[in-house]
């Protein structure tokens, strides 16, 4: 039997752990909240200042990720948000090492149709890439791509290495 | 280095926050599972004794909330259970403080439709109060109001808090 | 107040929980990837080499399981992998006892339609029976039927003995 001192040292890298990867589901929960909400800033800060949105288009700087939710003309504003919106994630599967961590998973944004009911108006393959700083997890990167012929391969690559 | 007493102690904390939240997270899988099993007694058992819905239409009191699954001329016998249906929920963010919590997210509720496909009958923004006596959490109140335009910001509230 | 050292135990009994039921969620991730990215191996290692899948139809044996991703003529690569799918899986309640473990709740295979988006292929029922062999969850027995009247209360059953 290992010591107490030892045993307490294993659970405080287990909870840790446990709590980093709901600490991601959080941040994931956020950028839907922030998305159907139109809060362009709470949005732009699940990434971090770096970080990269590599999608249907390529996204990077705050102002940038800020602007995809505030502006009038774009697709968010246009297409999503004023329908009737509704952005989820997960399930993910999430790797921790210290300060960074990948998750992969697929996402699903919802949207009002013309006749009150709901169509998916993009499904995802997605890995990200996040890093804490200061306590807070951000996203660094995220590549995602429609669900669609031979791209799940692209996307889903880390979960093979999580053993 | 905190004592042992002291890591000890925020273990605890940390490990009582996160069970917290996965039987939350279980009380909406047997939100679910009742629902789409026509069990009114254990539907009703997931609203605390003074519970309420807040939602298309306003339920309180168990008896009420056993009706809505037990009545054969309601919504749920008529236009989901007996078509085939399944209740889902998620993903949540939780806060707990104590033995009073909240949670935020989506729901749906998939029908089977006249073609053996599926469609969705409801998808919702939710805000979910939450209490625990006994060693057991309840819904003390549920907001819920469907996916359309301007409304994810009536219901998604606490999410802002969450620091 | 509990000895220093019966807190501990505690804390590690609830850690242990804690952390296999992230392990058998997590396994159901590696599900959908596997599925998705058409990696038969991987697909039948979620199993246990005795495991069953009793669904439309039963299938038993890793052989079994790796040939029902990987044959060209069969439903997985014709009429979803090669549609581009994504299979999802939860919100799942889950019970551990020692190394065996049980999960229910639903599971959804989304295809991409001929319009370029995308529709549910299968909805369904699940009741998962799990084993720990060597630190690692299998699946032993899953019990499937799609989401229409009157099956639910066939697979959902263990839930309501989860005090």
């Amino acid at each position: 039997m290992a010591s107490l001192e030892a045993q307490v040292a294993a659970l405080t890298a287990q909870v840790a752990e446990l709590t980093a990867r709901e600490e991601i589901r959080e941040l994931l929960c956020r950028y839907g909240f922030a998305a159907d909400t139109g809060s362009a800033r709470e949005w732009s800060q699940t990434y971090a200042p770096d970080g990269v949105y590599d999608g249907l288009e390529t996204i990077s700087g705050r102002a940038s990720f800020a602007h995809a939710i505030d502006n009038p003309a774009g697709v968010h504003k246009r297409d999503i948000e004023s329908k009737g919106s509704l952005h989820t994630s997960g399930p993910v599967m999430i790797r921790v090492r210290g300060d960074e961590a990948w998750a992969e998973g697929p996402a699903l944004v919802w949207v009002r149709d013309e006749h009150s009911s709901w169509r998916p108006f993009s499904l995802s393959y997605n890995h990200w890439d996040l890093r804490r700083r200061a306590g807070r997890w951000a996203v660094t990167r995220r590549l995602s791509r429609p669900v669609a012929p031979g791209l799940a391969g692209e996307v889903f690559t880390a979960w093979r290495t999580a053993g």
